[in-house]
């Protein structure tokens, strides 16, 4: 039963989404910048799978605002990091993304 | 997959606003004064960004009660800051706008 | 984008009211007191704005119980204080006003 | 906008209700005898005056199961304290009337 | 407004009921023992008095699912212990009610 | 008002079951082994009575899943603990099961 | 009373999985890597038998969106821990399920 995970092989549950963390950008010019004093820092990532969202009491979907390919702000302090193949992801629940990046 | 975040860029989901931090008044006649022993400090700033609202449990929208432009006061210590292109903002839950000002 | 404040331009969102701080009248004779070891101490004041209330569930509003010119006691340990023009106020939600006082 | 409190001019809000705190009757033959190690101590009262009830969901009322004049146990750490013209007041949840006293 | 408290004055509220304390019965052989160890001791004791249960939301009662007469077993931690001409009576939630005993 | 109890005078109320719990079998070759590091270790019993079944908002009851005579598997941290006539036994809620053995 | 258990034996209630625990794979090259420092560490594991669904407030059943052979990302700090046969499994409801790994 030895499980082989590779980005492509995680499908989220519910309303959670997988996210590929982006590099920190602290300090760019014009870029994001996150002070240390911050209450709850937001971090920059992709969605790379996305959840069929969260069952309603009547048993349909409340489908996701989000979709894969899209660009998103979360709290550092969300979800569960997982590193796969020395790159950095986290699985976040959809209410835990604060804001879209066109 | 370079993330390149401006203040136009940020699009806040669900019923999340974004908000401009206006520059700290304390102590200026007239004005805004927060007493050093205010159990929670309310911040002034400008909303440049709302979410689309909240789903309700039937999926229709609660729309939100404010809109870009309006002067909010809020919760020193709610959401979460982002210091873009040297500016101050706040990403809110739109329950931690106390009031607008006109 | 220099925000000017004033009591006039305060308008609360929600179920939120504005109210005025009356000065404290603990000992005087036939007044309220607090005693010191209440657990919870109440406050007087005068509501000068309100919000429009809290929506319903089916987008309807649940109109406020209070309106502009109540006197009311609420708890000390409530909301969120603001002095402007060396005058005190505080943000309240409705449902930390224990009683009005005709 | 000075305010004169008086026992007749407050007026509770919601499910709350305004209730004259009885002098201790601890160690009385045949009263009321509340135990040092209990966990919470019930004190007797009787209610002046009471509130309108809870809104329902729907805007009606949920009117209350108690009415001026009951005397009723309560919970030593419920409510808030009010001392008015050297008599004790307390404004308390209809939840947190333990019983009513005939 | 002097209140004298006898048993067959308290009346409960809502889904409360008033409960004599059962004499403890620690190690009566066949009888219940409750170990020193355990995280939750349960108390016996005899329904004296009953609410006339909790409002549903739709403003009908939940009725009760024991009565005066009753002997139940409860958890230790719950409820307000009241003394009364030297007995001990509780004012306990029906939810605090772990079983009936016949 | 002596109050006798055996196993069958206990007749538990609402969502709850009497469990009889089951001698620990720790470290039995093929049997259920608790780690030490576990966070939460399960016991192993058999129910001797349960509930009727909490009410729903309507009035009808949520009957239970489990009946007696059903070997159970459940948190060794929930429930109320009772010694019997020298025999362990333990007052559930039905959602303190994690399974049940057949 | 003896109660045997073994694998087949286990029947989840409600929304709650049986896991077989999978053997760690940190530092596998591909392979999933958890950093020591993350906050919250997902582990791997196959699902070998599944509860009926938790019970809607009408009685019908939620049915789980996972099924037996389903291989899942887990929270560490979630569930019950239990070793059979020197075998780790565990018992988990659906909603601490953060993926399945196709």
């Amino acid at each position: 039963m030895a499980v082989s995970l590779s980005v492509s092989t995680v499908q989220p549950l519910g309303d959670r989404v997988f996210v590929k963390v982006s590099p920190s950008e602290e300090k760019t010019a014009g870029g994001i910048v996150l002070p240390d004093t911050a209450q709850e820092k937001p971090q920059v990532g992709e969605i790379v799978a996305v959840g069929p969202g969260k069952r309603n009491d009547d048993g349909s979907r409340a489908t996701l605002d989000v979709k894969v390919g899209d660009k998103v702000l979360y709290s550092k302090y969300a979800g569960t990091d997982i590193r796969l193949a020395s790159e950095e992801y986290v699985l976040l629940s959809e209410k835990d993304i604060l804001a879209s990046v066109q």
